[in-house]
């Protein structure tokens, strides 16, 4: 094992926590709008991820347990998500986020494009419960929605 | 700068990522069910956040924007979070949570302290848009019934 590079590395994770530490202390609502964001993509990933399993096969498809987690997608992508996404919060002002600056001088395609994602959750909302095939077809518009926004806006 | 020591706690902080991430191979579905209830209660402090500072007048009262934090966290409150919340996913199970092993001993009582989270939401929603006195009277409830679910299962 190579210590000397490990220590360099350990090193180097000390230093970047404390930076980390510093960019959170200079603009707590910042970080605090970021972390809200992104516990609604926890949501969304979390509710996709049942679907998504069913849909593959990989879990038996239940009616109930689809229904429940396409309201849930339809409500959280209906929030209002005013508060969350505060000037001085995108990828280059601030560490922990991935969010381009692009989304804050393109806002009426952002709407559009959180509009959209809310009409094919709501759209899986009334497919989920019918049936598998009708879930697998809601399935595409929903992921298109999801990866529409996360191209043009969020950073690799 | 006591170099010595410096590298020993890093060598710990090194150590303990490894152990973690192990941890999370274990189980990753488990590891995803806590980000995603953690994102949910993100999603709950952030919007009390904004009306809070209202409430104790740390922010002007702005009956759009409260009305708008106060329905977020009515709906968020709404979700169904039977996927969420997964045996073995309680804090001496895994790392990273705090919920203690007796919310699955007490699903009735949690069930009840979840539906008292709901009722307040609702009733903020019903108030916040009114004005700021209506806005005030309402975050007791709501705030007790946060601390009520977090004082019976959550560990300190």
């Amino acid at each position: 094992m190579n210590f000397k590079l490990l220590t360099a590395s350990a090193l180097a994770i000390v230093l970047g926590a404390s930076v980390t530490v510093a960019d959170s202390h200079a603009d707590k609502a910042i970080m605090e709008a970021i972390k809200a964001r992104q516990g609604q993509m926890q949501l969304y990933s979390h509710n996709l991820g049942v679907l998504g399993a069913m849909a593959k096969g990989d879990v038996a498809y239940d009616s109930a347990a689809a229904k429940a987690a396409a309201d849930n997608l339809a409500v959280v992508s209906g929030l209002n998500a005013m508060t969350m996404w505060p000037q001085g919060s995108d990828s280059s002002s601030v560490e922990g986020t991935r969010a381009k600056a692009e989304i804050w001088s393109n806002f009426p395609d952002v709407g559009a494009k959180a509009g959209a994602l809310n009409a094919a959750a709501v759209a899986m909302a009334g497919a989920a419960g019918t049936d598998l095939d009708a879930l697998r077809a809601a399935m595409g518009p929903l992921g298109g929605a999801c990866s529409a926004c996360h191209k043009a806006y969020r950073s690799r």
